[in-house]
Order: structure tokens, then sequence, then C-alpha cells
């Protein structure tokens, strides 16, 4: 019998019933007037969302796609930037930037541990020619779940005086995690349809700050499909430099709407409060969590290191046939850890879901718990 | 935000997202061979999940204009019938037939006790003139959560030599609880296309024996919609004697493909088994259940006690507010219990989920648990 | 390849994309607040498009059953009632009617001819006695496409002082053809979901009015899947007394939107415009209608005589290769006519591809035209 | 009233329902088997399409984006490469080839002409050290509706033993025009989703043969998300290198089964067949199309001179409110032309809807026309 899925990895995330009916959409004119309409409103309902007055852009791809968009319209080759490997996701900013030509700077950081103000700073205020272009900053890094104070980077680099451009991935964070666009003045965030925005993959979204616009008019990388000059004019008339992906401007507007309808306060308390039962829920069972700062932990996605004696391929394709599907570990952590999502459209119910399929699970597979513990513990979570 | 919907009531029940997909079909001629193959196919479907050769007829009614179908078309007014009082869905087909002028005799029982052979033996081997002409049989009473042993029904009549027609209401049954049609030597099964079958409301089935079509032509209770040879003979050509309710055709055929994928035997084995663990987690809750025979405890629905103190309003209303929707006791029974629905598209996680809600809820409203005892013992049922 | 279909059958019709999406919807509780509001919202929008103010009921079924309700529900054995025997659909009223014992007087006219006020004063006037109990009009007679003028039906009975009830079949014009439920008088109107309100088939509307209420407790034809009273008792509560057909709900929320969009003279006078165009083509192919007076002709469907030679399965097999589906003759008429719906979503392109279809086959089949003067007329129709 | 559109643009096209039916699939893990399994069926599906063994690969992006791919991974900085500018489409490769370094020679045609072999000769049997890189042939120039002789492009090359690869744009002609991959030795061919594969757009495809391949690993142009090699790569493991736009593989599966169902053979015959009956209509009304040569006319867009005194706004404004909808002349061809599309799912009665639609509207605004005349010509067309 067919199972509803309970989708617990990083993303893609489940997708809201009215979301998926608005996908269903016949195909219309991309250059017409039904479409100028839908795209003005979505551009409205974003900006809100990455609480911004700048441009937002939206090119048909996924996230990475967005990534390598910002870096390419940023920066020329030999451009000084900082970036900083502390999970694989956080790697891919300034791999794209190496690949393209730009003199990359790396911060080291243990993988499970977020990168700080002080790590930038210990960099930056060495740089006293301004020669680093871009500051690149993971929010919330989807391979191990930490989250990262972008707030204390914006401060760090006005405390320096520093002029590099504040480059924010967001593609894990936006409409999950506080993440104030303007009052913290990032000049770019990138972020993606099949995270917090509830969509299926294949559409990025970028804002764009008027730092960040003067910089793309000097940044001499190569590009075509890429271009921010080209998508700000075509979006200027209510259209795109090619077609996009309009269904999944249909699925946007519900989704906005439900975000809107939620309030976006709402929205991250939501996350926290969910992250934070489903932590509970984990710790009850005798599991260890990667991040051991507490502070650090995302509310988007937990990872939790593997007991002894249990192969994540067993746990995984336990839970999975129980309807309930997890994430591994990526490269230097592929064995050694698993992760749960719990990000978008989630409540109590499939936190505890998500829960007792664990429980059950590694219980079979020789886990030392009382049936019950975790679930209870989240219960106990959500009701303090 | 929108919240995933756990439909815990004994039906409607959830709709697999395959079957909903279905549902999207554009128009077609309810009189072309696309209708006649859709139709064709369907009936085929519905023989091997109601286990018969009979005829299989279609009505765009609910359930109870099924029943209402069955008694029209097989009585005469004065006909004698032999009918149950065991909650308020038994109690239907009586009265329906009362309407109609037969002469109705009830058999009453405690609610949450089921019927038996014996009951209906007490009865008939009075009756040496054969004068009841249908016994009235609903295989699983909504109201109250027993399962009726149809198959002794059938051992005892066989055993007095009566002659009487053996009328099943399989509502809420079909596709959730064996039922044997021509091993039993059923005459008639109505059931409806929002319980086992899984689909919206909408639908009728019913599968009428040869004999019942003997009585059927004898028959002189009014009808025009109702009409069995009318609908029989629109069948045969693949067409409906008005229009039918033709997308719950298309979300049909998805369903029995899913019916027929699991495979009948495994089909109620999932209810059996969800119905074990949803019972062992209500019973860990300290929760006495209506129906004390274990042995007559349904495989679709739970009727539960409400604890003292508890209202239902505030559970209900609790258990709403996460996502989880119980059903009340009815008539006699409204505000004495609650009921849960484990019937059609359900597996251990939305078990586990709808006793999360329950024990959450319950411990707000001060009835003393150990957070975590419920979905505990579910899963102990389920690993069991 | 997959085709567009265009169903010019006299319904079910084409179903707007808008409200096929809608019927997608996850299953809710029947019992809960989110139906009783969606009920509530229809029933007003119904009153809209019926003009009334009359209570409104909707029962899980085909419009003949929302006949047979009218019926079992107004009148007790014995009742005398007028009604019409003017191609099939007028038929069933009478013969439903006789079925639960009613006394039926049948006015007989040629098929493709309408009834008159006159026809049924020739009977009432020597009704001294008021024996009448009962006014069978259809509005709309979908087998021959003939409209009935059902204002002047009630300007006679007035002028008779006749308290006889007005019982209007409005399955195939509701949505289609000025209705004026209240201004009008009329007691009972009964329709269905798959015409003018562009559903899938499953669902009966009908108004009640005040006095068919005080008839309704005097009835005593049998009945218990078809009362009124509980109906209206169990929506007074937002409920239904069986599982209601949810899904068309949503769907019917969308369809009566788009009815209030347009707004329903514009409604009506689409369907005027359509059908004009529609017999302007057909005629301009020297075919001729079957319905000789102008103003009888229905805006919902035109039937049209076959020409010599031409057998409606070559022609209606060949319009389907192409797409378009036609309806044939029924009973008498089979062999004599096709028909053409177009009634629901209906525009200028959707006439013209069908006639354009019509032109294609009938010149394939030997019928002499000259290419393009169907859909030539049709265009210069429009234009006018 | 809502309306059926008819999109009459070239790309996006009119998506059939089953396909529309299936984006409406919940959220699946795209690093798991579903995932896998769904992948490799597609790009089995899409070998018989693209008629080549080649490696498929797909990328999150529009049909340009496929043609960005194509070049950063088959050329180095300062590569020559030939290229045409016969129209905005051909125009798009070179100008993306120069913006990355290549040295781009362009032949210049006449916009309504189409480049030939002699043209590409003209330039290559100069290049007797084979400087050349890559030919770019736009198999269907959209702009303005000519079909290029890519067999001859190839034969050419054979003939000259010239070893440059040969790419082709097949964005709006996969699936319309015949298209022999490998028989033809085409080297890269890019194509998109919402054009002859009938989905929304979000989804480009790219063959790429062995020569391709080799040529992929000596190219340097800067890259990331374009890579051809990580794509690869993850592709041979069920996997992407980010998250794809898995609903369009859902609806991709169902487009693919329609078209096999189809034929790829009758698939090319029914665009051919659809053009021919477009053009004649077109011509019926006196129009002048911009193609003169005959054999160079496109199956999948017909671009037409404007007639005198009749502005581009008015007639595509006049059609839309019929519901149909046109494009219009791009960049040296704005207010000159307007442009039908006759590609993906469409059929007679969409061609006849279309000339229908202008035939109104160009008489309305004064063009001397007899109505009937295009929509007649059109049938005939259909007819021989």
């Amino acid at each position: 019998m067919y199972r509803r899925s309970y989708l617990q990895i990083p993303g893609p995330t489940n997708i809201p019933d009215p979301v998926l009916q608005a996908l269903n959409h016949p195909a219309i004119n991309h250059r017409g007037s039904e479409f100028a309409e839908l795209l003005a409103h979505n551009v409205r309902g974003l900006k809100q969302v990455m609480q911004t007055e700048n441009d937002i852009l939206l090119f048909p791809s996924s996230g990475s796609g967005g990534l390598e968009a910002a870096i390419v319209n940023l920066l020329s080759p030999g451009d000084k930037v900082l970036a900083v490997n502390m999970g694989v996701f956080s790697q891919r900013m300034g791999q794209i930037a190496h690949n393209f030509g730009a003199s990359v700077t790396w911060i080291e950081k243990e993988w499970g541990t977020a990168v700080t103000a002080a790590d930038y700073r210990a960099v930056l205020e060495h740089d006293l020619k301004y020669e680093y272009k871009a500051v690149f900053v993971t929010h919330n890094e989807t391979a191990t779940g930490v989250l990262v104070d972008v707030e204390s980077v914006r401060r760090m680099l006005d405390d320096l005086h520093h002029p590099a451009l504040l480059v924010v991935d967001a593609v894990s964070s936006l409409a999950i995690s506080d993440l104030q666009t303007d009052t913290w003045g990032v000049d770019v965030v990138v972020s993606a349809s099949q995270k917090g925005l509830m969509l299926p993959g294949g559409l990025s979204v970028i804002s764009v700050s008027p730092k960040a616009w003067a910089a793309q008019e000097r940044a001499t990388m190569p590009k075509w499909y890429w271009n921010f000059s080209t998508m700000r004019q075509r979006m200027a008339i209510g259209q795109m430099p090619y077609t996009p992906a309009i269904n999944l401007f249909f699925g946007l507007e519900v989704a906005l709407k439900l975000l809107q309808e939620e309030g976006m306060p709402n929205v991250f308390r939501r996350h926290t409060r969910n992250a934070l039962a489903m932590q509970a829920g984990l710790m009850a069972m005798g599991l260890e969590l990667l991040v051991e700062n507490e502070a650090e932990r995302s509310p988007a996605v937990t990872a939790v290191k593997l007991p002894a004696n249990i192969a994540y391929q067993d746990l995984a394709r336990g839970t999975e046939q129980l309807g309930v599907t997890i994430g591994g570990g990526l490269q230097r952590l592929e064995g050694k850890i698993f992760r749960v999502g719990h990000l978008g459209m989630l409540h109590e119910m499939e936190v505890i879901a998500t829960l007792g399929a664990l429980e059950m699970v590694l219980h079979k597979l020789g886990h030392d718990l009382q049936l019950g513990v975790a679930t209870g513990a989240a219960m106990a979570s959500y009701l303090r």
C-alpha cells in the first residue's frame, strides 16, 4: 500500500498540498501579462520573506546555480575572496570562485563547528588594503547542521570598516532561520525553491544590494546565462531572458501565501520548536549530536553520530521501510553520522513520527533503548 | 502553516496521492468506449476485492444510498426482515426497510457488543414457515467498533436451511476485513468509496447474487433511481442509466491497483496490525476500550471510553490543533466515547502520530500518563 | 499523441482547469468546521446562481436522483400530477412519479417541439377541484434541444389560481438559460453538477420553496435517503446525513467563483451567442435543425437531422477521431439526429473547432459542402 | 468565464493533461532509489527520442543554459568557432561563445533564410589547419521559422574531412523534426523541456558523443555548475550534483510515454501535416510567409509578414481575447511579422481554432478576407 512519505532530509522538503495543486497549471505565455503579474507578485512576496528592498532575481536553476551566478557577477579573475570549509556546502562557494579564477583564502573549521566573526576577523584585520572583495558565509551548513551568526559577521566588517561584499548562502536557511538582509547589510543572498520555500527544485532566488550592483558593473568573470544585468532588465518588463520554470511560479505564489499567513516570526519560532523537540528525542535515545555547541545547532537539520555497531545503510533502509527518509553523512562524514531534516512544512506529528521510526529501527538493530523514550521526550519538549 | 492532516475518523479516509492525482481527469463521454473500458476494468477489480463472481452494481450515491438500493430491490412491503440494533449504522438498514413498509424484527444488543449467529438463530429457529425474507448484518459497526462474524451467520442459516437473503453492510469493512462473499454465500454486499477503497465519497458498490436477482424480480417496493435491473442492463453495455460520478472511476482504477499490488491478505493483515498497535497504545494510557470482547474488536475503528473529567470537545479540539482528527460518540454514546479510525491508507507512522497527539492532549487536559507510553506500546506491538 | 478533447455532448461538460485542480483536494472531516464553512459558502453561491432565497439541498447522486428526491418528498401515492412527454428527459419525471404510485396525466408533444403554457392550461382549466398536486416542467429537454418558457407556465397557474406545485427540471439549463426561481415562483428546481456547473457528475442540487416544504410534511411516498427534512436539519448544522461527495464541493467552490466573476447575465448571453453561432454553422452546411421553431431552440444543445445516406455512427466516429465528441439521438430519434452540446465552459474557438470537425467528416462522408462554410458562418455570427 | 488557452507561440507549448497530472507528485529523495530509477527510465526514453546512444545529461536550467553548458565544456578561450546569424536564437550560441573568450566567425544570413551546408563550406574549405573547433547549427530558428538541413552539414564536414565538433541547437526541433543524432554524427545536441517534450520549462537536455567527451577533457573555459564530467559521474550512480527539478522528471516520464506510443515517425509526420495546414490557411487569407523557400519552412513555427495597416499589438490582443496566443517579431523583425507556433501536443482542431481566431481578428481590423477561407483551406490541406 502506498505510504505517505516523511521526507526528513534537509531538502527537498515535503510539499504542502495546496502548493502541489498549484503546480498543475496549464502553460501560459512567458511574455504575456499573466506571467508579468505573477512574477511581480512573487517578487513582492519574496522581498518580505527575504526582509529586503534589494532587487530580487530568479534563475531557472538549482541553488548551486544561484551561487555560481552570484560569484561570476560580483568578481573578476584574480580577486581575493574569503571562504570557509566547514562542510560540503560551504566548500562549494569557494570552489566555484576558484574555478572562475578567484584567489580563495580558506578558513578551515572542524566539520560540526560554525565559523565565527572572529574567524573571519583573524584574516581581514590584516587586510589593510582591502584586497578581499567578498566574504562568503554559509548561513546554514546543511552537511553538518550548524547555523552561522551572520549578524556578527556584519558587525565585524563594520568594525574593521572593511568594504568586502557580504555574500550569504541561505539555500537551506531562508524562511527557516531569521535573516535580516537589509538590517544586517547582506549584499547578496542566494536561496532556492526546494527548502524553506517548500517547492520542488529548479528555481534559485537571489537578492542584490546596490553595492553589489556596483561591483557587478566592474566584474569581468565570463557569463551569459547568469548575467544579472540582463536578468534585471528583462524582469523590469515582466519577462525573463529565456523560458522560465513557469509552473514553479504558480507554486511559489501559494507557498508565499502560506508563509505570509503564518507570519515570518512564527515560521522561525516553529522551526526552532521543531528542532528542539527533534533534538530532545534524539538525545533521549542516548545518541550524540555532531554539533556540540548548542548555540550553533541548526533549526533546519540535525546531524547525529551513528552509534558504534550501527551501519548507516541499515538505519536508513529501516526507516525508509517505515516511510521516513533520512540523510547520511557526506564526504568525510560518510558512515559517521546520519542527518534528520526538520525544515519546511513540518509540525509536531511529523517530528514524532520521525522519532518513532528511528526508535523502532534502532531497537531492531540492537541499540539499547526503551521504546517511547524519544517520542516522549519530544512531546515533553513541545509541552514545555 | 498548512499541516498534513491525519484524518483518523472511521471514514472518509486519507486519500493516497496517486488516487488524488487520478481524480484530476478531464471530463469524458459517459456513453463512449473510454468510459466503458474503465467501467469494465473497475468491475473486474472490485470482484477481486469483494471476492465474488456476482454482478457488481455502482450507484452515484453514498453508502447509505447503496443500503436503500439493496432494500427496495429485494423486498416488498410487508416482508419480514431481521435487523439489529447495536449502533447507529446497524439501525440504519432496519430503519430504511421500515420506511419502505417492511415488517422489521429487531435484535437489540448493547452498544459495544457484536450480534452473533446465536442471536439471529434465536429468532429464526422459530421461523418455520420461512417468513423472514432477509437477514441484515452490519459487518463492521462503525459507531462502536465491533466486527461481526459473518461466516457464522451463514453457517447458522445453512444449519436451519433457512432461505432468507443474507444482506451485508460492508461499508466500513470492505478491503479492511476479510469478507468472502461467495464462499460465505453473502447475497448482497453493500459498500462505498470513502473507506477501505480510499476514495472521496460519492460511489456505492453493491454485489448481487443470483438468488438476490431472483428476489429482485418479485420485489415490489417502489423505485426508479435504485433499480438494479436497469443498472445491470446499462452496465452490460458499458453505460449507466444516468450520468455517473466519472472522476471517482478514475480514482477507483488507481485505488484498486494499489490494493492489488499489496494483495488482499496483506491488506487485511496490515489493518489488524495497525488496530492492535493502536489499541495497545490506547490501553497503555490507562484508557478503557468500549468493546470488552477482544474477539469482537474492529480492525477499522476503535471506540474508547472518555476518562472522567475529560470532555470530548476538549480532546477533539486539542488533537485537531495538532492535525489529528478523531471522531466522537453518536447518539446514546455521545460524550461517552471517542473513536479513532485506522482504516484505509495507514501505516506505522500514522498510528504513532495519532497516539502522540492523544498523549499530548490528554496530558495537557490533566490525564495522568507518562509521555511516550502510548507511542512506545504501539512500537512494541509492531515489533512483536 | 494525446488530444485535447472537445466534449460537445449535452453533458457532462468540459471542466475548467481551475475546477479540475480543486478536485484534487485531500480528504477532510465531513463533520468538521472546514466542511461546514465550505458547505455554507457553496449554498450561498448556489442561491445566487439559482436566483432564489429558498433552501438549497445537495444530494450525493446524479440529477435523476434529484428528480426522484423531489417527487417522493412532494407527493403521496394516488396524487395527480401533470407530466410531459417531449423527449427522454421530460418522460423521466412522469415515469418516476408513476413508479411511486402517482396518477400521471401525460401531455404528449412531438419530439422537437416545446410544451407550452397553453398545453398545460388545456388540462388544468378543467381541474376545478385542484386535484393536480404538481406540474412538471423540463426547462431544457436535452434529448431534442428545446427550451420551455417556464415563466408563462407560472403566469398560467396564477391566472387559473391553481395551487399545484411548479416543479422544474433544470438539470441541463441551470447556469445556461435564465431561470428566475423566486420571481417566477418555481417551487422546486432540480439540477446537477455536470452541466452548467461544469463539474463531474455526482451531485444533485435542489431548491425548495416554503410551499414545497408544506407539501413535504404531508407527503407519504416512502423515502429514507432522499428525505428533505433530514437533509435540511443536518445541513443547518453544516453536516450531511451521510458522507457527501466532498471533493465535488471543492470543485463547486471554484466553479461558482468563475460564474460569479463572469456575472449570470453574461453567462446567459454567452450561451445564446454560442448557440446562434453553432446553429448558423450547422445550417450553412445545409443541415436541418430538429427544432423548427426558432424561439424554442435551446441555448444548451442543438439537435440536427442526419442527412440522408449519412449514418450517425460514421459521423460520430469521424469527429471522435478529431477529438470532438458529439451525441446521438435517443429512443425514437436514434439514427435520425445527432446532437451538439454547447453548454458550460465554451467559447468561440471551441464552437469553430466543433464545426470544423463536422465539416471535415461530413465532407469525407460525401455530404456536399464547401470547406470553411460552417466555420465562416459561425465567425460571421459572432462578428454581428 | 475561464477559457481554454490555445498557446500558439513557439514554446512553451500546451501541456497534455496526463503530463500536468504527473507534475503534481509529492517530493521524493533526490538521492534515493526511486529517483535513480526515474532518471534511468527517462534517459532511456530520451535516447530513443534523440536517436542516439550517446550520453544524455540533464541540467536544471532553460535551454539557453544547455547551450552555455555545451560551449564551456567543449571549448577553451581563443578557440575558433563558426556561428550563424539568421535570427535571435542562432545568434545566441555565438554570443555565449564570444562571452567566454572564443573567437567567433559569423555567417550572416538574411533573417527568414536558412544557413546551408554551402555557407559553412565557404568558410571551412579554407581552414586547412582545422582551426575551427566547433560548428554551431541551429536546427530550427524559432525567431524566423526556418529549418536547417543538419544532415547536409555533416556530409560537408565529412567531405572536407574536417574534425570540428558539430553542435546542434535542437531546443525547438527535438521531437518535432527528424534529427538523427548518431546517423548524422551530431556531437552535441542541446534541447529543452518546454517545446516538443511538452513540459514546463526548467530542464535542459544534452547528448554528448565520445568525440565531444574527448574535447571536454581538454576544454579550459571556466565552469562549475555546467561541468559535464561531474554531471556524468553523478548520473552514473542515479543522482545529480545538486537538487534537480524533480517534478519535471515525473512529467517527462509521461511525455516520453506519449511520444513512444505515437512513434517518432508519426510525431514528425503530424508536425509536418499541421504546419502545412496552418500555412495553407495563412496564405489563403492573402498573407505572405516570411520564409520564401518552401523547403526551408519549419514544422514548428511559421512567421508571417504583417499586412500593411495592421499593427502587431492589435492582432495579438485580438486573438488573445479569443484565447489564442501568438508571438511577435523579435529585434529587427519586431512589428514586421507575427509568429504562430504549431509544435508539441497539437492536432487539426487547434490549427483550425487558431486560424479561426486570426480570421475573425484580421477581418475586424479591416483585412479583406472572406470568413471561413483560412479554416477551409486548412481542412482541405488535412483532407488531401
